[in-house]
């Protein structure tokens, strides 16, 4: 895209967020300021946000354990705010080595306000004055990522996908063109490349599948900062860090409303990407009182232990040989993150025991498979091609889950790979 | 002094400051908490001041040449407020881990406000709202030394002595009962034992003593946080950080007003305490023409550069042949910083040109030796007494300057430590 510089001020605004990877070093400062001044010198009014340097989070957090105070979240949010604060500053520096006016801003001093609630604050507003009277004064804000102040003055930190949320809630505040998240890979694939060698980069993908998309494997965007994006308008496009012909408005993958995301397309697919999630824990609860209240009794405890639930799935059981009076059962299963089964086990466990029946069981060996796209909706079949997909690789599917824009199937975690080559596949996504 | 729990809260407070090698580890900083919670758990309220971990600013000032941003001093303040935020929050969490509600503030959050005058802002006021209520809820705050926050919210630093000035600002403007300076030293002595093996420990000094020791080149304190101690009559206790029985309210070195300094002493002396100054530079004008503005001309140039002159002596010159019509000339010696002797040269040569007569010569092999009392205003023979000792040991002096409460020689920077031996034995302070 051609910057017009007389165009209005907004329309040629953007914000740029770099990774704690692009700026790990001082040599990677540089090349990251490097970037930002052609995007300056090419006519847009730049906001930059940028991650710590490399591993300094998981340093300070070694600090933190030291002194015993990892579980202090409103000392670990002033303890890891710093990290960012250093990236600024030194970011800010190397812009001015190469004569771009720079100035750093911490969350605060950016005006992002949050709620009071360490380690996963939200944003709740954005005082952009500062930001737009810098950059009308000509300078490059450089914002601290990951971070923010709630009213009472305290420091927080957003939470996991932290710094993209930053910047794209900052690019809704100044209604900047675009959002850039400059990343380690060239943008959104059909598949995973490492898994997929034909996978093929996608131009354009609208917001809902991007998120159908992160939701089921696709670990480039946070769903968080997507959402946000959706809701504010906010285009996002995630570009490759090091590589040459990437550049403000140019290259990698533009998340986008649907319409725009359908224009690029001559021949829109039923399906655009496929993806692949692993270190699923599957919870199988069998034989439950089918009856009200016992899905709301399962879900309370599991919420109150702060454990996301993936897919909700639950099937009605007749007793055998119906019309004998035997009473109906149903059978519960939900897919939950491996790492949160240990806590899983004596939550089911006391469930159990309020509702006076049932047993549970728990696999650990399982992956899963989904197609994605906002095509499927006018497209029938979609989801026998996919299970006939599997079915000729000779993948035993599981459990199968769907959305007006998805079909997922669990499958053996062994087969995954081999199960999402042959989907997409099937689906003529590759090159 | 036995702290009375009931007395009024202004009464039992305290303010505490840690240098950086006193918060240099995550064992430093428990052990550090564990003096702080000693002086909880006795009944005082106290607040906390830190400085950066060990070597954390000089590591940050690495990265900063490494981008080429050592002079951009607005970043540079960004940048090395990083390191004092490091060491609150692990010294809070420290602190709770020993079961002491401790809430960790960074110079903003204190209310530290300051000039807009980035590497060396002066305080202008402190909104201690915030550290008040803190208090009162029975957490000890943490307070983040050597930065503050301009008006524009822009973040600053204090420059050298900062934290202390941070510890001694704060200390005023909750009306603590004293301000406690914890260093790897276990106070002011009579001389420096490093030099001096019979120098004693003082138990209280005045702050216009310590000002003229601090100025003649004792170390321990910045001349800053003592004037500001003065002004606001905080008594600063300056104590080692390491040894037993050092705590609140006991041991160390009191520095306080002359009333208080004189209580203690049954024999109030002549001379307090004696310096030596090294790295002094000496630049002499001769044959200078004895007029009005000449003394102006010189040092109106020599502050525009930004360089500390430390004394200035003058002397008329007769012409040889008084009464042969020749001029009178004068002689202008002055001492800087060695450091400040590359820059003043070529200020030297311009002003010489401006008076059109007169040449100039620099000195760099000097040191001067001091000594300080608030008693030599009443006692006469002082300076006499000095010079003896000087002759005894058969060194020569170069120049002399008195105050009202010092007398200085300028000596051989040879014979520095001898001279100040003799003249710390001449005055009888030893043990």
């Amino acid at each position: 895209m051609v910057v017009n510089a007389k165009a209005q001020p907004a329309a040629r605004t953007i914000v740029q967020k770099y990774g704690g990877s692009s700026v790990a070093t001082p040599a990677k400062v540089l090349a990251c300021a490097q970037r930002v001044a052609a995007a300056v010198t090419g006519g847009s009014r730049v906001v930059v946000v940028v991650s710590a340097m490399g591993d300094t989070t998981d340093e300070l957090l070694a600090l933190a354990q030291a002194v015993g105070g990892l579980d202090n979240k409103r000392e670990v949010d002033q303890l890891l705010a710093t990290g960012e604060q250093v990236s600024i500053a030194l970011l800010a520096m190397a812009l001015k080595t190469l004569n771009i006016p720079a100035v750093s801003l911490t969350g605060r001093q950016a005006g992002i306000g949050t709620e009071l609630r360490h380690g996963r604050a939200r944003i709740t507003d954005v005082e952009a004055g500062r930001l737009e009277a810098e950059l009308d004064a000509g300078r490059v804000p450089v914002v601290a990522g990951f971070q923010g102040t709630a009213a009472t003055g305290d420091t927080t930190t957003l939470g996991r996908g932290g710094s993209d949320t930053t910047a794209v809630a900052l690019a809704a505040a100044i209604k900047a063109r675009e959002c850039e998240i400059y990343t380690d890979v060239d943008g959104i694939y059909t598949a995973d490349p490492r898994l997929v060698p034909g996978a093929r980069l996608l131009a354009r993908i609208s917001y809902e599948e991007m998120l159908e998309a992160a939701s089921q494997g696709a670990q480039v965007m946070h769903l968080r900062s997507v959402e946000l994006g959706m809701k504010a308008g906010v285009p996002i496009r995630v570009l490759h860090a090091q590589r040459a012909g990437m550049q403000a408005g140019v290259g990698g993958t533009l998340i986008c409303d649907l319409a725009t995301a359908n224009q690029s397309m001559e021949h829109r697919k039923a399906v655009t990407t496929v993806a692949l999630k692993t270190d699923i824990g599957r919870v199988s609860l069998e034989d439950l009182p089918s009856r009200p209240g016992v899905q709301s009794e399962v879900f309370k405890r599991v919420a109150q232990a702060g454990i996301s639930v993936d897919d909700i799935i639950q099937h009605e059981v007749e007793p055998i040989g119906a019309g004998t009076g035997g009473e109906r059962t149903c059978n519960l299963v939900f897919t939950v993150d491996r790492g949160d089964l240990p806590e899983i086990g004596p939550i089911v466990e006391a469930v159990l025991r309020v509702l006076g029946s049932g047993r549970s069981r728990v696999d650990l060996g399982l992956a899963k498979v989904s197609a994605v796209g906002a095509g499927m909706q006018s497209q029938p079949g979609v989801a026998s091609t996919m299970f006939g997909a599997l079915a000729d690789a000779g993948v035993t599917i599981a459990n199968i889950t769907t959305s007006e824009i998805k079909v997922s199937c669990i499958v053996p975690e062994a087969d995954g790979p081999r199960a999402l080559r042959a989907v997409h596949e099937a689906f003529g996504l590759g090159r």
